[in-house]
């Protein structure tokens, strides 16, 4: 670890869920050196990466390598324990995390739920879209409507809230963010955020202005082109 | 909440993902009272549930309602965040959980894994095998072959140690167990576990002897069938 920083966040390039962690690193304040992979040259399934972790999944989960704490020499991987992690340990003033039981437990509901409802289906969306190798309109169309679902569940808690738990923006919020800006390339251009899940869209423009996520996406845009 | 029970627990019957909440109720000795839906009759997407918990996910996560903690009068969702709660509320000794932090978030990462990488992608094989109204061989093999990676996975680190996390049986570990109690019905006949993958094999046949996780998987085979 001889950058200097404080973490190194392992990620591939055009997965959406190593930008979570790095959105949160960036509004934390907390430096960090991201080394990425290459999926088509998959790279997350080289020697070096395995010893990190063992879980090579595509949509990889990012891995943090903390190089200033007690896990020094440790690493944390999936991005949803990342998170939970930086949360529990670096958000000393609860920007975007929570003091009481019952709100930690909302949002942890909330990431939960993003961990094995969002990212898993908008991804296999993804799958049979751009890389599977036969073309199975059936099986597009599943995991479409699966996106929509999980835009509705979020339009009927977001129509009557302005954030998901806890009254403030969290890191629930934090990490829908990522998947949420992927619906457009996603669901096509007849799909219209703003009209069919108004508060969602609405939600998720406060969420992509937020200064850290705001330079990840643009670090992202410039990187990969999208 | 008139059965006198600290839990209800409501879940779909058939689904893996709420027996591992079953599972840890068990070992715990708390008492509870299930609540089954029936996913063929759509029960999880009806308005009383809805009220419970925004995500009709297929497969559901669980809901718990605890009728006698700080949360009453709340509900948990999703089965990962539900034994997170149980297991820092309810397992005051620590049988299935652990005191340090390098510990937890070791155990937190196999449980993120669990919810993100291995429900999800065991429950699409189910799927396309099925419910999918139409045959996708190249579907049912792709999610057949996530299988295997995540038993791959298992396999890489359970051939060098007894357990995922902390050197002792997790939620963690109990919270694999109720997919991987379904890839022979996944993987088809010709698929032998115990050859394949024999250190996670021999790890699931000690998780299936804990007294609460095998009777969890007694009552669901006299309810189900299977």
């Amino acid at each position: 670890m001889s950058h200097g920083k404080q973490f190194t966040l392992y990620a591939l390039q055009a997965g959406p869920n190593p930008w979570k962690v790095a959105f949160f690193l960036n509004e934390l304040g907390l430096s960090y050196e991201t080394i990425y992979f290459d999926f088509q040259k998959a790279e997350h399934k080289a020697p070096e990466y395995l010893k990190l972790t063992p879980t090579d999944a595509f949509p990889p989960s990012s891995t943090t390598r903390t190089t200033t704490s007690p896990f020094v020499a440790s690493t944390t991987r999936e991005s949803g324990a990342i998170l939970l992690y930086l949360a529990e340990k670096y958000d000393t003033e609860k920007k975007y995390f929570v003091t009481s039981e019952a709100d930690r437990f909302a949002v942890l509901q909330w990431l939960f739920f993003q961990v094995s409802g969002q990212g898993p289906y908008y991804g296999q969306a993804a799958w049979f879209s751009f890389y599977h190798p036969e073309k199975l309109p059936s099986a597009v169309e599943r995991y479409q409507n699966e996106i929509r679902r999980v835009l509705g569940v979020l339009e009927s808690v977001l129509s009557k809230q302005e954030w998901l738990a806890a009254g403030k923006l969290t890191i629930a919020d934090l990490s829908f963010s990522a998947w949420n800006n992927e619906v457009g390339g996603l669901l096509g251009p007849e799909f219209n955020f703003e009209k069919e899940f108004p508060a969602t869209f609405k939600w998720h423009q406060r969420i992509v202005a937020v200064p850290g996520v705001k330079a990840g996406f643009a670090l992202r845009k410039e990187l990969t082109g999208y």
